[in-house]
C-alpha cells in the first residue's frame, strides 16, 4: 500500500526514461526497485534523488562500497525504515556482505542501539577531549 | 548534567578497578569516559556493558575496527546521541578516519536520512526479489 | 494485525456511538478510519483522543487546514508511524493538495531529515542569536 | 537556551497562576519545572497539557505512580528528549526507584534498544499468534 | 518478508537447539517467536541476545515481570519496532496485562509522546535540581 | 562542543566564499549561522548542502515559505535535532511565525507525536481507501 500511484507507463516520459536508463546503466541491471517509479509522479523530484543517490553511492571515492551500503543499512535500521532496510541490505549482498558479515552488522548495529539508549537515559556529560571545537581530541 | 552522579572514587570498588583496568589494557590508554563512571553506580551493569562492547568492537573480526566504528556513527547519528556520536567519532579518528573520510561518511548518513524520510512517506511496498524468506534476493 | 481487536459491533456502546456521530458530523462524511474502533475498547481513552483531535485539527485557527495537515504529515513521517502518514496524506488531499505541494513537500520534509543528520553529526553550537531566552533572535 | 522566552512574571496572569496553584497543590510541593512556565506565553495551551499531565500521571488508577513513570521515563529515552528524561527519572526518584531499579531499568531500557534494532533489521514477519484482530493471542 | 531466511531445520545444529530448549524451558511453553528462528542463521548470536533477554527478563529482581514487560512495550511503541510491539504485548498479557492497564499504559505513552514533542520544540532549559552530578536532586 | 573545528578563516577559500557570498545574498543578511562554516572543511560538501537548501526553501514555489519553515520545523522536532529546532524557529519567526501560530504549531506537532505513538502501539491496519496503488483514495 503506497501513497501515490506509480504511473502506468513510467517511460512513457522522456525525463523518467532518461532517469531509468542511467539506473540501468550505473548499476550494470534491469531491474528497477519500487523507489523510482514511486517518484515518477515528478519527474523533477525523481531526477534530483537519483542523481544524488548516483553522485554518493555509486561514485569511486576513499570509502569502499560495500563499506557505504553497510553504513546506508545502519541508518536505515535506526530509522526504522522498512523498505530501506530491505533495499539496501540486498545492495549489500549484491556488494560482497556475507551472511557472518551481516551477523557482525547486526551486533554492532544492535550494540549501539543499546549503547545510544543508556548514554540518553544517563544524560552524560561531553569529554572534554571530543570536542573538536577546542581542539580536543587529536 | 546527568542523571547520576558517579561515584567520587569509583576504583575502590574492585568491580569497578577491574573493568577500568580491562578498558585501559585493552585500548592501550590511560584515558576513561564518562560513559564508564556513569555506570560504575552498578558494577554488574557496568561489566555487562563493557563485556558486550569489548567483544563487539574490539575483537578482531570480518569487519575492519574503522568500519566497525563508521557503522556505530550512523547509528548514534539517526539515533540522536549525543555522547555517542562524540565517542565515537573521536574513536573513528583514532581508528584512521581521515578528514576526508568523515566528510564522505556525512555525504552517506545523510542521504540515507533523506531517503529514509522519502520512503516511509510513500509508504512503498517491497520489491518481491527483497524477500529473503521467499528465496528472492541472491 | 493489530494488538487489540476492534469490538465486533463498537456502536452498540453509546459512549462510543456518541463519539462516532461526532465524527461523522465533524467530517461530513459517513467513514470512520481504523483508529476509532481500534480505541473503542476502552470509550473513555476513545472520547479523549477525539476531543483532542477535533479541537486541534477542526478548529479554525490562524493556521489553515491544509497546512496543518502537512505538519502533521512531517511528524508521522518523521516518525515512521505508517498508519498516520497514510490517513493525513489521504486527509491533505481531501483539504486541497495537489500532486505538485505533495512533491514539494516530500522535498522539504526529505531535505530536513538530511539536514537534520548533518547537525547531529556535527554536533553543531547553537548560535547564540537563535535564544530567546537570552532576547537573542527577534 | 530555549525558543521561547518565559513570561518575566508569569503568575501575574490569572490563568497561568490557576494552573502553577493546582501544580503546585498536586504535587504537595512549591518547585514549579521549567515546562511550565515556558508553555505560559499561551495559557489555553498550558492549561491542556497540565489537564492532561495530572488526568494521567496524577490521578489514582491501576498501575501505580511509580510503574507509570518508569514507563513515562522508557519513551523519553528513547524519544531522546533530554529535558523529559530529566524530569521524569527525578519524579520517579521522588517516587521511590531506588538505584537498584534505576540500573534494572536501565538493563531492561537498553536491551529493548537492542532488540528494536536487531528486528528492525532482520525485518521479522509477525506471528500469526500475535494478531488479536484475528483472535490470536490469549 | 524478512532480510534473512530462517534455517530450513534450524535444530538440526546442536548450538541453536540448546537455545531453543533453554527458551521453551524458561517460558514454560512449546512456542518459539519468529525472533529466534531468523537468529539462527548465526548460533553465536542467537544464543548472544537469548542470554542477554532471560539475564534482563526472565530472572527475579526488584521490578516485577509485568512492570518489565511494559517499560519494554514503551520503548518499542516510541521506536516504531512493529515486531516487538506485537511480541512485548503479548508478553504483557501473559504477565496479567488486563485491557484497563493496555488503555492505561496507551495514555502513558502518548502522553509521553506528546510532552517529549513539547519539550524538544522549546529546548528548555534543564532545571537545575534534576542535575544530579551537581547533587541537586534527593 | 562540536565534532569538527570550522576553519580559522573559511572565506580565505574562494569555493567557501563563493557559497556565503550565495547565502548572504538569497537571505538578504551578513549572518552566517554556524552550520555552514563548520560544513566548510570539506568545500564540495558545503556547496551541495547550500544548493539544495536554496532550491527547496529559497526558491518561489506553490508552498509558502512560513508554511515550508513549519514543515521542516516539524520534522526537526520529530528527529530531536536541537540546533535544527532553533535554526528554523528562527527562519519562521523571520518568515511571520506569530506567537499564536508558534502555539498552535506546538499543539499540531505534539498531536501528532501522540497520536503517532497510539499507532504504532495498536499497530493498526491500514484502511484500504488510504491506499493509492489501488486506486483507493480520491
Amino acid at each position: 500500500m503506497s501513497t501515490i500511484a506509480p504511473p502506468i507507463d513510467p517511460e512513457s516520459d522522456p525525463r523518467v526514461k532518461a532517469v531509468f536508463d542511467d539506473i540501468r546503466e550505473t548499476r550494470g541491471s534491469d531491474f528497477i526497485n519500487n523507489l523510482w517509479p514511486h517518484l515518477a509522479f515528478d519527474p523533477a523530484l525523481l531526477k534530483e534523488v537519483w542523481s544524488e543517490v548516483k553522485a554518493v553511492m555509486a561514485t569511486q571515492s576513499e570509502i569502499d562500497p560495500l563499506t557505504k551500503e553497510m553504513i546506508y543499512m545502519a541508518v536505515s535500521i535506526a530509522n526504522a525504515c522498512s523498505y530501506c532496510v530491505h533495499s539496501h541490505t540486498a545492495a549489500a549482498r549484491t556488494k560482497g556482505m556475507t551472511d557472518g558479515m551481516y551477523a557482525e552488522l547486526l551486533r554492532i548495529v544492535s550494540l549501539a542501539g543499546r549503547t545510544n539508549h543508556l548514554a540518553n537515559a544517563l544524560q552524560l556529560p561531553i569529554d572534554q577531549v571530543f570536542d573538536r571545537s577546542a581542539g580536543g581530541a587529536s
